[in-house]
């Protein structure tokens, strides 16, 4: 079934799974009681998206699908964005910062990030994305 | 003293005292305990710079200044970004997002942002800049 591969394709590893786990390693899950936050930002644009959370599941499942996963701190759930929507986030690039207690996911961005229906969940971001569109 | 006020600019409101009361209410301060997470990201190159935290009056002081204050987590103190290493964030815009539990601010930055000498916390960020450089 050629099409169902193409439209549900291989999971795909950002990278290998030694690097994958000693990234996750370096993580300090404890300072925020097993959650840390993520700052997803899209890639063409550059424009900050959202704001999310991560557990370590979390992830380990953003770097192994290739598409970015959270946690939801109010369905206390794991939460693959655009399950439900469509408005999938592909990930390009996972980092951490200087005390790895923070997350950056770099995206191309299906559709829009935000459940409103705006391109980000911060307005001054839709807005310039909106004023920007030829 | 000209000198003295040049390099120590009188305060500057970046909105009316009635929008900045009215931003700060909207806030979800409860979730985190006091503290907001805050993306800082630079105006000219979109850079993600680092994510810090804020308590009320760290973002009253920012809306007020018109440079980032954040709340340190480590020293448990008010921490002026750059007070001692002269690397001030000019902000341009502080935004929230569509559950006000996270802040953006948008900032001009003077010299680097990251303690470690580096232009941005996230080393992807900070290669891809020097990359950049002409």
């Amino acid at each position: 079934m050629m099409i169902a591969k193409q439209t549900q394709p291989e999971p795909k590893n950002l990278i290998s799974s030694e690097k994958m786990e000693s990234f996750i390693k370096r993580i300090d899950f404890k300072k925020g009681e097993g959650l840390v936050p993520v700052i997803t930002q899209d890639t063409r644009t550059k424009d900050v998206l959202m704001l999310a959370y991560a557990n370590e599941e979390a992830l380990r499942l953003s770097f192994s699908t290739g598409v970015a996963h959270y946690w939801s701190r109010s369905r206390r759930a794991l939460w693959k964005k655009g399950e439900t929507s469509g408005h999938v986030q592909n990930i390009r690039l996972i980092d951490t910062d200087c005390d790895s207690d923070a997350l950056l996911y770099l995206v191309d961005q299906i559709g829009v990030a935000c459940h409103r229906g705006t391109w980000s969940c911060f307005d001054s971001v839709s807005e310039e994305h909106e004023r920007a569109k030829p």
